[in-house]
């Protein structure tokens, strides 16, 4: 096990009910809030009536700024942050998915920079400090609501990048269940293939050869996610597979699953973040087409954890391991296959002819990543194993 | 799943050479600490010698507190509060196993107290602060390291107790699995019986059938220590396995595995706190021989979930489920008595006739910790079967 700092301190709560206490734990952190969500889907499924309900209860006075879009943009968030200082808030609420959670941590740490806020993003800049964030999470998927990472689009360049600081983790993340049982089954799926990606490039991509027990847990999380998925498709209101899926999906990128695994790579995350800047291409959709074809080549080089996920997961039974790990790959291109997500490339609408234009946008990012080895040529050969 | 709460946020600092930033990390929480340790083990291994190198780097006062004895007893924590009042200390630091990290706790707690302490331990008096704890854990079983937990025992009424609060988790654990390797080999395996029975009351003892994400968790636990604990015992020097052990302990009573799990009782626990309280008994040798008679008593009442763990954990290929329990539970005592940790009453010197005063023990701690149908009957029952 590779030397490691683990330090979680969200508070969960978690379960039916849970969102009429958000009120109370706001005023523990802040007096005047900015609740961001998206395009109106809270209104529809009674989220926000409860959120409202529970503030004006606690008596903590709150600004809205929606219309987050999914993929968001850095332009979006520039907006916040001009609301959020005109208004004086002093916390930020998250009422949605990654998307708006994303928004509200880097609107929380660019209310504090005097600086262009990409620099954040590109790592010329370190974030020195940030808003108090809470979330109330509505689409479970990108474990956002328990970990100190955010993803944000730049349309200029078309540039999808990251940070990560401990000043973004949210102190209080309220997870119900219940809330999902609206979500369309697309978006379920979507969710599954973000949650699985997330786990599997840490259980991919790591310099720890022995981390067994990390390996266990994310075959747990992994086989738990594609049960409840199934579960979820069938029925979208059966609340304890939603349950599951939720806890699943937060536990598996939290920094439990990596601890330990010395140096984690996203390569797939890398290569989706091009398809997802350029063509906005649903997040878990771009990974259910990227992961398999990484994984393929990958694979190619070194199969042997490919093959114990292949048999761990999939049930696989080949000795070989290279037979072995292109088996359990098309076991989870056909998962894919099954909840609907798309496992190619035509099937989101992204031409073969441009390839070469994806992989040299996807080369900005492994460059900020330092994901060495990922050059324009190796990133083409994969996606053109997208097919 | 059920409603839950989950913080945890005890910032783990973890591998070889992490000893040396304790001095830094003590800094953050207070100006002068007292440092608890127990019989002097720690000068052997030269962990001393790196704590005090660190403490001293970093210009932190401290005043030792020394001869914390295991099955700890109240009576020293009193002392402790004294000696941290006295000194006017503002931190404690614990460099121990959990004897020592919970007689720092509840000093920590006890120099907040104007009342008898044990009243936290009746439950009579609520917890309502404490001095922060950072520690450095060098026998890993109790998990205490990463949990807001703390036992005690009171020698006049040869009470075995417990406390919980928010207040007492630490706030820095600095966990070096190279320390471990001077670890004698029946400590090792008294460390695996105690980190083995925390995470099979939560599996076996809880109020949520479908927790079937937290159940492969606590497979993935089990299976890991159960192998490192004998690679320890034949290499205990192997780093890696050393590694694994610890991490799997700490998260296999962090509230992880419990989490959405419901109410959790621990009557193995509860048992065995009576063994410890009167004979003085190590902790986790007193488990090895409770826990496998508790579970034959459990599981003639409800034999699938200990069918569930002899299938997933012991490789038991019987259909029936009251079999398949048997033979699991016959596997898990012979794995007991292959790694040399006792089962029987009598490997520990307790006479057989002693089991009606052993019970009525016990029953003080049942009723304290409300766990319903655990009369001195069936107390002694279950006692019968320890042999």
């Amino acid at each position: 096990m590779q030397n490691f700092v683990f330090e979680n301190p969200t508070r969960i709560i978690f379960g039916k009910g849970s969102i009429a206490r958000i009120g109370q734990e706001l005023k523990r952190f802040g007096s005047k809030a900015l609740m961001v969500y998206g395009s109106g889907s809270i209104k529809k499924n009674g989220v926000y009536d409860q959120v409202v309900a529970s503030l004006k209860e606690a008596q903590v006075p709150y600004v809205e700024f929606a219309g987050v879009r999914s993929n968001p943009f850095l332009s979006k968030v520039l907006e916040g942050i001009e609301i959020a200082k005109k208004e004086q808030v002093d916390v930020i609420l998250a009422v949605g998915g990654g998307s708006v959670i994303d928004t509200a941590k880097t609107i929380a740490c660019g209310v504090k920079a005097d600086h262009d806020i990409w620099d954040f993003f590109t790592y010329k800049k370190p974030i020195r400090g940030a808003l108090p964030i809470l979330t109330i999470l509505t689409i479970s998927a990108s474990a956002s609501e328990m970990n100190p990472a955010a993803v944000m689009t730049k349309e200029e360049t078309c540039q999808k990048f990251s940070i990560r600081s401990p000043f973004i983790q949210p102190k209080v993340s309220i997870m119900d269940p219940s809330v999902l049982s609206t979500l369309s089954d697309a978006y379920t799926a979507y969710s599954a293939a973000d949650a699985v990606t997330h786990m599997l490039e840490g259980y991919f991509n790591n310099t720890e050869p022995a981390g067994v027990l990390q390996d266990r847990f994310v075959e747990s999380l992994m086989r738990t996610l594609m049960e409840t998925t199934e579960v979820c498709l069938k029925d979208p209101a059966d609340y304890n597979a939603r349950a599951n899926f939720m806890w699943a999906a937060t536990l598996g990128f939290n920094g439990l699953t990596t601890a330990g695994m010395g140096i984690v790579g996203y390569p797939a995350h890398m290569i989706e973040h091009s398809l997802s800047a350029l063509y906005d291409v649903p997040h878990g959709a771009g990974l259910s087409i990227v992961l398999p074809a990484w994984m393929t080549w990958a694979s190619r080089k070194n199969p042997a954890k490919f093959a114990r996920l292949a048999r761990e997961v999939f049930g696989v039974k080949i000795k070989d391991d290279m037979k072995a790990a292109a088996r359990g790959i098309s076991k989870l291109r056909a998962w894919f296959i099954s909840i609907k997500t798309p496992v190619r490339l035509r099937e989101a609408s992204i031409p073969r002819k441009d390839i070469g234009k994806i992989a040299e946008n996807a080369v900005m990012l492994a460059e900020t990543w330092k994901l060495s080895g990922y050059t324009k040529e190796v990133i083409t050969d994969i996606l053109k194993l997208c097919r």
